[in-house]
């Protein structure tokens, strides 16, 4: 075992020698804005389309770790070559922003995506930290607001379910309201910020949770049942594991050691359930009555779930002390780096076949972008500081 | 090498004794209508969800066999089944076809999925053949008539493109209408189905082959020019295999031995292109470029894949007699009827990874029913007399 300062010299010297650089050099389009995401593993551009999830997600990235890391100019430049780019093509004429534009920011694909407007508050509101431009906060409050006006149809006319037939209720949107509240409470009413964060606590914790099976459910009914349909048999571990560590960080907020508990012990349940036994790494869906999921990329291993799982092991273990997640993070760990990391080019693989060999070696594309990787590469970073901290 | 009396014996074995008696026995939903698809390897039901694309798919299978196999009344009867299910259920106000229904019938998906369309007026015209009943050739007409309506914006208000910036004409609607026109030529008036051919054949031979590189593509700019983007350099090996024995089809129809030859020399040159020269099979989606594709499961092997082009091979060594085909025919028999068929518990498995082992051991689910696998044994079982006529 290493020690904990031999890791976190290790993550932080992945995040700013490999994973940062990688996007510096590779990613702005110096001639239309915005960034490329689409890159092969040296960060050659294959596909220069501009999906808001990523361009949002960078804008975030860059702000983030300019508010929190160092107030290097060049990452609130780059934070900004992306903001204008979003704000200036971004979202149609009533304020909903677009899934996909064109390299040169015409919209290619419509707002029938909520995680786009998600994404955007979050890049926004970061940017308004680092910038304190009143314009960035009112983006990112009108994206929020529009988040909240959606929530009981965040795909609109772009809905293809009947309405009426099988109501479910989806985990992505509370989930990631736990994350978003807390990424803008300074731009908020304080009442409204409360107000989220009881709501989310007691969707995602109580709903969303079977306590007969101990499962982080992905779908369930209106009154918060089971249902054996494809939507509500599917699990999804890493989303699972993603969401405990929003919720230790809202339980930190509000010095709440009981929710902090329960957070950690949820997550160590999901990696218990979501782990391979046979081949190693988490899978990336599954079935919870073990019937085959109708994603075929099921059985894969992706770069977000494993960063997201050592992130909530790593917080779990900062504030509950809990060796089991100690445990969880070097076995995490042990699988992910060496066939995650990329020592030559830098930047992360993304997806792996079930045995753990590359499913193809490029870095970004229409899902991944300049997010999972540095973000949560800080947090451990920062959690094993306020680990050793405590240690000392 | 097999003798081609032993092959044809294995075909007709496997149709009767193996994939016919597997739907037979497990499909039928005798309480509520319709049939099951979500099947187990055993058969056993894991899902009651009614996916329009597949109950339709199945009442053409049964009413096929018996217009062209053996009158058997079962099949008549469970080809009925399922139609009555269908026309109580499968339709909208408009006439259009929902894309999923629930195990009771009550919609649950919006049809958004012209495909739909395509395979109830397929089952329904079959249908009419069987039973001389006015009503289905009516149902029949009017889907296709949506259809030719439907085709320059076949997803309707479901569609998330943003129109004008990036208009791209897509491969699937002119492929099926290749099949779809000679499947209801007894249905429809002369002329419009002597037009449509003229369509069709233009389109798939044509507007959709790209000269300098000899591949048949998904996705083409409305001039017919190359797109460089994920849709546009898209390939599915499986789907342009299909195609061409759609095309040869029609080159029979017409008595047409060049486009013959041209749809036989381009089958050939997909299986070379299409083919996983490390492990074997065919793709399921590749990039012209060589680029990651967006679809995670690329690199699967799929029944209907191998199956298309079994028979795209024997259909071209019966008009050609060109040995390559009936080299590449054994090529695909060599790897397919060893990893998907079952002996055991009857019909394929549809899913197998990169390497040929099963990513799942279902027989069905959201997009397999009972359709591929005995349309194929079937044709390939009657090309293979075709060729023994021609040799005797």
């Amino acid at each position: 075992m290493q020690s904990i300062t031999t890791y976190r010299a290790q993550f932080e010297e992945e995040l700013l020698q490999r994973v940062v650089p990688f996007w510096e050099r590779h990613s702005p389009d110096l001639e239309q804005g915005g960034y490329f995401t689409c890159l092969l593993r040296d960060g050659q551009v294959y596909d220069t389309d501009k999906f808001v999830w990523l361009q949002a997600r960078q804008v975030w990235t860059f702000s983030m770790l300019y508010n929190r890391l160092g107030q290097e100019q060049r990452w609130l430049d780059l934070a900004l070559h992306g903001a204008h780019f979003l704000e200036r093509n971004g979202r149609n004429e009533q304020g909903q922003w677009y899934f996909a534009l064109q390299r040169d920011g015409q919209p290619l694909v419509q707002p029938y995506n909520i995680f786009s407007d998600c994404f955007a508050a979050m890049a926004f509101g970061q940017l308004y930290l680092a910038t304190s431009v009143d314009r960035y906060a009112d983006i990112a409050r009108a994206a929020f607001e529009g988040i909240l006006a959606r929530q009981a149809n965040p795909k609109g006319i772009y809905n293809k379910r009947v309405p009426g037939t099988r109501p479910l209720k989806g985990f992505s949107l509370p989930m990631i309201l736990c994350n978003l509240c807390l990424e803008l409470e300074p731009l908020l009413d304080q009442a409204l910020v409360e107000r989220t964060i009881d709501e989310c606590i007691r969707t995602v914790m109580e709903d969303f949770y079977s306590p007969e099976s101990g499962l982080v459910l992905e779908n369930i009914t209106p009154d918060g049942q089971l249902s054996d349909t494809f939507e509500g048999r599917l699990l999804n571990p890493g989303h699972a594991l993603e969401a405990m560590w929003f919720v230790m960080d809202l339980g930190q907020r509000r010095g709440d050691a009981a929710l902090i508990r329960t957070a950690t012990d949820r997550a160590l349940f999901m990696l218990d359930y979501g782990w391979d036994q046979e081949q190693g790494g988490l899978f990336y869906f599954m079935d919870r009555l073990g019937h085959p999921p109708q994603q075929l990329e099921w059985d894969q291993k992706l770069w977000w779930v494993h960063l997201e799982a050592m992130e909530a092991c790593l917080k779990g273990y900062l504030h509950t002390g809990d060796e089991r997640c100690a445990d969880w993070f070097e076995r995490l760990h042990e699988y992910a780096w060496p066939r995650f990391s990329d020592p030559r080019y830098g930047e992360w693989f993304g997806y792996l076949k079930r045995d753990g060999s590359p499913l193809h070696t490029a870095k970004g594309g229409k899902w991944k972008g300049c997010f999972h990787v540095p973000r949560a590469l800080f947090h451990c970073w920062e959690a094993m500081g306020q680990i050793m901290e405590k240690q000392a």
